[in-house]
């Protein structure tokens, strides 16, 4: 029955496109960028332009479009707003399509574009999409975002929840040690995840800008079951 | 007083020179480089050459160097012996210099060449490691091998049983996620190091390959006091 297989990936930098053209590619960027993602689709955007850079973002906008947009912490002048989570109110997104600038995100999607598909996973969304995961025959890597392409504690906590969940069912199995790690670190964090998010990298850069106010809302399980996937550049919601 | 950093490096694709030209470098790789290179010390060799090729390995050979040389657990044909640390007897290496092929040992020396030092851990050799490293005033790099560029598990702990043990003393801090984590395996496995390796993918690769009698040696602490450092190309020990 195991059959299906876990995959881990802790940093862009790790990435093998070329064993996963099967897999659906879990893209996890917690802070921030996969969580305003699922929050953007929670309140009723209608779709997701992810784009590298600002110049492209800028024609967007000129173009007419709703543009979200940050460099290290700081919006960009010519963009609507920032790349918290709680910028993507339904007053702002209902219906819209929105144009993310995402330098790391943008780059993740394009090196997992040979993939079967493309799913991005929070923990916003842990539920419904490990219910949709489960019923597709289907090997799966969960690709970690990082930081600059180092690793980073918060995806891979999630990563372990993830595939914790998987093996449970029985349908899977993995021999990555990357998986397994992130597993066991899982098991150390899930009695108090925020109490352990505490400690990492991101909270201090996030904290030093003041950005930090989402943290303990992109730890928040299930707050929507909408599932985002990539597909022609686009990411959209599966119906 | 905490104003040493400790940074933990998973992969070779992931090191950054740039940033550790002041550090101490220690490379890391359990299953089984750097255990056998703290044998060959321990039980009498004078000095180490890594060398990254088979030609290479071969032209010593020809110059009458003794040679441990594998590719994917098979000891090369004109080679004296393998790169298990039970080949590196005291009958074999007293006294000698050896040349040792290892494609990823000798790439992770190469990329750390512009540290401060470069230092062999394992192991066997830790608690020794330990005791010189503090009385170092400097940064230190934990730079796990890992497999063809993959994290692994076993690297990881020792990163973390190496890191732990510093932070203890009052005279190091981190900021450093993949410090964190490798501390947090190490506090899972560390109670049963020898079970928790169990799972870890090296542990299989050696024993379909049946190279896995050596495991339980290379995670014995204290072993050895000898504390391999590369100079000029060279592995010697420190007096």
């Amino acid at each position: 029955m195991a059959d299906r297989k876990i995959e881990t990936c802790f940093s862009p930098a790790l990435y093998e496109p070329e064993l996963h053209a099967g897999s659906i590619v879990i893209v996890i960027d917690i802070l921030r960028a996969s969580s305003a993602i699922c929050t953007a689709f929670a309140n009723g955007a209608r779709s997701i332009i992810p784009v590298a850079g600002v110049d492209e973002a800028k024609e967007y906008k000129e173009k007419g479009y709703l543009v979200a947009a940050e460099r290290d912490g700081f919006v960009l002048d010519f963009a609507d707003f920032g790349n918290s989570p709680f910028n993507f109110t339904p007053e702002r997104v209902e219906g819209k399509t929105i144009v993310y600038s995402t330098t790391n995100g943008t780059r993740i999607i394009n090196l997992a574009s040979s993939a079967y598909m493309i799913a991005i996973g929070s923990f916003l969304n842990i539920g419904a999409l490990l219910i949709w995961i489960k019923k597709q025959e289907k090997d799966i890597m969960l690709f970690c975002a990082g930081w600059k392409n180092r690793f980073n504690l918060e995806d891979t906590v999630y990563a372990g929840a993830f595939a914790h969940n998987l093996l449970e069912s029985g349908l899977y199995s993995t021999r990555c040690d990357s998986t397994l790690a992130a597993i066991d670190l899982w098991s150390l964090a899930r009695h108090d995840l925020r109490g352990y998010i505490e400690k990492v990298a991101q909270r201090t850069r996030l904290k030093d800008k003041n950005l930090d106010d989402c943290i303990d809302f992109c730890l928040t399980p299930d707050f929507t079951d909408k599932i985002p996937v990539m597909k022609d550049g686009l990411l959209t919601c599966l119906a």
